[in-house]
């Protein structure tokens, strides 16, 4: 008898925990469908744009992962509209795939909140791709600057904005702050790589708003001590070759710099717009998919929505469920468990999220946590926090070999003040800015 | 007093030991001028064309391996064109570099014997970006096999070509071998892997035409075990988007498949003809310059050649020196040897190429050697040359961390017959052949 079908569409944290839940289980047959054929571990992804890390280190193939559940059948191909009368999903290319239960866990990429055109400016940190070319622009910066002989076309060159002050901006900045003053002290002949400027601009009163205030002051002091500017209170109103311009209190502003990073805005991927449309399903500004209590769309008890995809009830204080990593890791768990059950003819409660926490790490050896049932020892700062993080990051990644090459890497990048991955891929190059890909 | 200026034009094997030789010399001002920031461990290239290492662990920022030599200057830029009069290199950005002495060690690309078009279906291997180009073709050949239902295109994705017969042919068709047999075996659920068709294509009579005749019969048995068809005396006439054309001794065949990898033929890079062009200096059909026995130019001993950019005398028997990694690494270092001479008064004698032998891998375990002066323990087989041969690579690797990460994964791939490096990354991705960029 064949299984109960369940395709899987995206192989991130709420489409692989789904997967890696339902397991073996002879019961199901499991299909997942990713664009990519890897698994990216997307809270180091800021570590391979700084050059901290490799690509390599923080993905996984999805079949590797997965090719012990000899049910399970994983695709290379983008999903691209839902008949859900017929109940199957169209592909871009090749015959449609016919489900019994659908878990849409396509996740997020970056909104420009309408000005599509800085896309081309400010790049945003989503994908593999993003991660290197972020890792592109930030070491053809110094490189340009090297080589820049007008002062002011070298300021600019030496100037480095990040758009956003959550968790990847902070992230982003204090990396940005570690690389001008420690990782490339010494590496150039006509710049002092110390002197380049990193201003992290944040539209709210202050850094890492989802955490407490306490946590947020923490943060911008440990930015502070690595040469980041913080500026908050300043909303970004433009975006060229050349910087960006910035509204203030006090009026508008013009900040010169040649590398601006995009750490600010997320909307669904177009997948989960295609899914609202084709069910009727609302969705938000971002165009998320309101899901019920059961993570199942209105109407729709075999189509799933979690993760980045979705707004999850069940989040903390009554609100929605945080875009984190543990965000989609329990929903997919969750629709796992979920199905499983229906099986059984038993039926689980509403979807409960369990906030684990949030660590954030700024440089060398510091960070914030806010872990609310550890008590006072949840908000732990500097060392701790670093500490912690490292613990938390290295359980997660998927791969064994994965843990020891980034085991191996960060101890050698902190005893050698050193950053192991640090090429520049892609076109052979000349320093010049060159048109990224639009935002897909 | 400002010291010597020495240019040296590309940062590959060349151009990095002759600027480590120099090292910190005060007498000399020494520049480095190279289209990427980061030397490249080339004998290990087909490694990460094959998935088992990342691209990071080949190769190493040119500007922290020569950190330490403060009189040193790195610089990312493409050199376009020579001035020998002025003694001035132009650069396609930025203004000229002046010299006293030039060396150019620009390296080679591939070449398609006048039949570019090739290029598209066939990607030769000479940098990253086609290591991991050619890396996205054959993953994506094993995930298009698995969607394809019709037999007859199913077989062509499940068919590799590699043109070619020498070492990076060798130890493609190899690699290739233990990717279908052992680490993609279990990953699929449509094919086969095992079932996939490695076709080894030479024109002459024997793989490894520089070897001694037995070494090449060992190196085909153990291809031939590893599952390759080799096929000698067979010459390519046509590539296009569904096979190979091929001309044996019994007339024409085809060969369809998806996947053409070109190890075939180089030539010298195009700023080699321009330094030939300015200064008068002979080339040979592959555009290779034809220096003295001091490496350096006709009627200019302020130029030097270096590695596959050169036709250098003073080669095993009176011949040129081959084309491997110890024939640029060598000449390198004599450069700068005769360049500290100059500056004593001493003069050095014509360059003398010592043969330290050649040693290729075949997959697992196995391989062959060409060591003349070990004698008969220079002909090893199988297990010993495969040893060989990671000592030899794990010591002239660049940087610490790279060797231990490469030990790393080596030893990991070893136990688990897996490889740790399968992203396909770049678009995001359908299968479907995608125009790489023509051969620069």
């Amino acid at each position: 008898m064949p299984g109960h079908r369940v395709l899987i569409v995206g192989g991130g944290f709420g489409g692989l925990y789904a997967a890696k839940t339902l397991d073996g289980d002879g019961r199901f047959d499991v299909t997942i469908v990713d664009r990519h054929n890897y698994h990216l571990f997307q809270p180091l992804l800021y570590q391979v744009a700084t050059g901290a890390l490799a690509p390599g280190e923080i993905a996984q193939p999805l079949r590797s992962i997965l090719r012990k559940y000899r049910n399970q059948t994983v695709l290379l191909g983008e999903a691209v509209g839902l008949d859900p009368e017929k109940r199957r999903v169209l592909m871009s290319d090749g015959g449609p795939i016919e489900y019994d239960s659908l878990v849409v866990a396509t996740g997020a990429r970056h909104s420009y909140f309408g000005n599509d055109e800085w896309a081309r400016f400010a790049p945003g940190l989503k994908s593999i791709d993003d991660a290197t070319l972020i890792r592109r622009r930030i070491l053809i910066a110094f490189e340009a600057a090297e080589r820049e002989h007008a002062p002011e076309l070298r300021r600019e060159w030496m100037t480095f904005v990040v758009v956003g002050g959550g968790p990847t901006g902070v992230e982003l900045a204090g990396s940005l702050g570690e690389i001008a003053h420690d990782t490339l002290r010494r590496d150039f002949r006509s710049i002092h790589p110390p002197d380049a400027r990193i201003i992290l601009v944040e539209a709210l009163d202050r850094v890492l708003p989802p955490y407490p205030e306490g946590r947020s002051k923490s943060a911008r002091r440990q930015l502070e001590r690595l040469g980041v500017v913080v500026r908050t209170g300043t909303r970004v109103v433009g975006i060229d070759e050349h910087g960006v311009d910035v509204e203030t209190a006090d009026g508008r502003e013009r900040i010169g710099a040649k590398t601006v990073l995009w750490a600010a805005g997320v909307q669904a991927s177009s997948f989960a717009r295609k899914v609202a449309e084709a069910t009727g399903a609302e969705t938000d500004k971002a165009g998320r998919v309101k899901v019920e209590p059961g993570l199942t769309i209105p109407g729709h008890p075999e189509i799933f929505v979690v993760g980045d995809a979705a707004i999850q009830p069940g989040g903390p204080n009554g609100g929605p469920v945080p875009g984190v990593a543990q965000g989609a890791i329990q929903p997919g768990r969750y629709v796992a468990r979920v199905l499983k059950g229906r099986l059984e003819g038993r039926r689980l409660g509403p979807f409960r999220y369990r906030n684990l926490g949030d660590v954030a790490v700024i440089g060398r050896l510091s960070g914030v946590t806010n872990i609310p049932w550890l008590g006072p020892f949840g908000r732990a700062g500097g060392f701790l926090a670093w500490a912690l993080w490292l613990g938390i990051h290295i359980v997660y990644l998927i791969g064994f070999a994965n843990r020891i090459l980034v085991i191996t890497r960060w101890a050698w990048s902190f005893l050698t003040h050193g950053r192991g991955s640090r090429l520049i891929t892609g076109q052979p190059l000349v320093p010049d800015i060159e048109e990224p890909e639009p935002p897909a």
